[in-house]
């Protein structure tokens, strides 16, 4: 590209109509000069050629991405990661915002990621370290899309319960039992305290539990539980299968007495998680395998707040992630982002119940609730509940104990006594497998 | 866990009946003692609990993933790339297999996702770094997929092109052109030797230039080419849409005259692809974006080849992937890889056409010949047919003599004399935007 050409993918933001424009916010490392690198990163990721071979006419100003703002972060003296590449020059670390016309694909999940995420973004020439770290949507563009249907006031609706975070727990053993045998372990769960037992996000509809028998078992299960305790309680059935099946799926669970279906969101595609939304009649859950896949480098891949806003988007109205345990290996800035990610304005979508989740316990809910700042959150432990020495209830009720604590502001050590579930957790005697 | 607990994540081969069992290569960065982290990384993956407290049982026979072969290849200093972990210890470069039973998921995409790039995968204590290398299939697990419904055979009949590559051009400009001029630049280029025209990957249905407008001007201008040139000819329309219009897309793609379809696989989901691939009528040929951001880097994410063998098993008949240009910045042996995942049994599932691209003209198709080492293979060029100086039909020309000179074992500049059309691009005239 001559300079002529470089120049037509840079602009002022004064000089767009930027509700036409999502805009992204990008780390690159350039290798060479800086502005015709960048030139071809909005090229390849809009009009590649932007005139016909022989007619005097220029696509550019409908349809090409480009270039808002420029930070150069400083040189580096090599890449941060290694990556084969054919270009010379001096590598710069760069903060790009990039203002890219929604116009050249439409309100569609899998075609804005095909032009975000896609060949233009990764496979431009001298630009081999790419992370895309947002993406903000304009009015018009948001306003094509649903959103949860039910969101944080939906759940909490439910539940009947508002001034307390949502108790969730992943029953365990998670894969093995048979389900009516599953359904026991929930029932006493729900006993014990717990708002929402749920489905592993790796128990599906399989021939040894298929949907249709547990999700009947459970539905069962939980209006027991709802009539003897006197609250609302929610199953959570995973309907995680072939994006034909969804629906079907749903309506199996839906009519057994499921009352919130998980989805793992990225398996079965953001486009289907909409698909889904659309149809649903109870909350949708998110859960998050293959997301640490291309999020977790810091410099590379895309960045998971993205994929929170784009699994808000689709229509989930509960969002499981990685949370602060150690186990999960993400910097507390970045679950952080992923909860206000759920939580802020996003034009007219409802907000999204965030669930920072991994190896919670009794023990975990008031950092994890301190960290959060609110009690706009699910907290869900697994085998903080399920393992717990004296049972399934006894651990909800361990977890129901420790929010009481802090409820009271009475450390746990000292609530602890006289309430054996959670003085067994202090103890450390919970089985941990 | 103890040594007790760590040895039923451990097993031989002959102990297990490998028809039961997906086979999953790992390259995993462990810290601190090995077998104990192997354990956790099976636990996690399948059943992370395998009793229910107080009872005397073991779900691990069943339903454990386990490690059927370690290769230490080495104490690293530190991880390869830093990631935020909690562990202690040495640090150890391993390759780990492992044996995953079906049974926990079956025979569905996103589940088979969720089980091997999911939480259990990337979210183990001790093991920060990963990446997933190959997923071998047993016969009853294949048999659950009908892959491809064309594959290579069906591709060639429709074209009736047996001996020689499959010659697709992208058509550019790729943003921006109104369909009746979109259709007489892929009509020229028809004219001009080319197999395949075909809707950039970022080009789908949308106000400018709707699915349905598009493919019925294609459609007739393809009808007219074969007419000219006594030749079939391929309109590759690109359907890529949210997953419940996908079945929508097709049929009207189909009925207007595109007689195949692009599809871009990850950002639709593996399990659309699927769906469409039980419904179409013509080929479906796969696209790239999004898989870069999770395995460009050598050592974290999932390999490249696996998303190729997923692509094939969802039924794709061709797959478009990043080739040996120096623009695609992918090792040539990992193309290799790819190509071979498209051609190599597997099963009862047809091949899938590999097309290595990515920056192709007449000057690179002997280099991409001769490292595929056979005529089982798509070439796709973009600006270096629609950017040719002397227009689209001399790009695709020179394509096709570029060829004859390959076929006759004649020099490319030699067999140029008297063609200007190849002339042109050995004299590096060609616009390249």
């Amino acid at each position: 590209m001559n300079t002529e050409d470089i120049k037509g993918f840079f602009a002022s933001p004064e000089q767009l109509d930027m509700a036409d424009y999502l805009i992204l916010d990008y780390y690159l490392e350039c290798i060479g000069d800086i502005e015709t690198a960048l030139a071809h990163f909005c090229s390849e990721q809009s009009t590649a050629q932007w005139r016909r071979v022989g007619l005097d006419e220029d696509f550019r100003p409908l349809y090409a991405a480009r270039v808002i703002h420029l930070t150069v972060e400083g040189e580096l003296p090599e890449l941060s990661y290694p990556v084969k590449h054919s270009e010379t020059g001096p590598i710069h670390a760069c903060r790009v915002t990039i203002a890219h016309p929604h116009r050249n694909f439409g309100p569609k999940l899998p075609n804005l990621l095909s032009a975000v995420c896609g060949e233009g973004a990764f496979f431009t020439p001298g630009v081999p370290v790419v992370k895309l770290l947002d993406i903000t949507f304009p009015e018009p563009y948001l306003n094509a899309f649903d959103g949860p249907k039910f969101g944080i006031e939906g759940i909490r609706d439910i539940l009947q319960a508002y001034d307390r975070p949502i108790f969730f727990g992943v029953v365990k053993p998670n894969i093995g039992l048979k389900p009516s045998c599953f359904a026991e372990i929930a029932y006493q769960s729900w006993l014990g305290g717990l708002d929402i037992a749920k489905d592993d996000e790796m128990l599906a509809d399989v021939d040894w539990s298929t949907l249709e028998e547990r999700s009947r078992e459970l539905g069962a299960a939980r209006m027991r539980a709802e009539k003897e305790t006197g609250e609302p309680k929610i199953y959570l059935a995973n309907v995680t299968d072939e994006v034909d099946r969804l629906i079907e799926q749903h309506d199996i669970a839906v009519n057994n007495g499921a009352n919130a279906l998980l989805i793992n969101a990225l398996p079965v595609g953001l486009s289907a998680v909409r698909m889904l939304a659309k149809h649903t009649k109870v909350p949708l859950i998110g859960h998050f395998p293959f997301i640490a896949a291309f999020s977790r480098l810091e410099k590379y891949g895309v960045h998971s707040r993205v994929m929170t806003k784009l699994q808000r988007l689709a229509g989930l109205d509960s969002i499981i992630m990685p949370g602060f345990g150690s186990r999960m290996m993400t910097p507390e800035e970045e679950v952080m982002d992923n909860i206000r990610e759920c939580l802020q304005d996003f034009g007219h979508i409802r907000t999204s119940l965030p669930v920072p989740g991994g190896s919670d316990s009794a023990l975990t809910l008031e950092t994890v609730y301190r960290k959060v700042g609110s009690v706009d959150f699910g907290f869900v432990p697994g085998r903080g509940i399920f393992g717990h020495p004296m049972g399934p209830k006894a651990g909800a009720a361990s977890i129901r104990q420790a929010w009481e604590a802090i409820r009271l502001g009475v450390p746990i050590e000292i609530y602890a006594q006289g309430r054996p579930e959670l003085q067994a957790m202090i103890d450390g005697a919970a089985t941990k497998k």
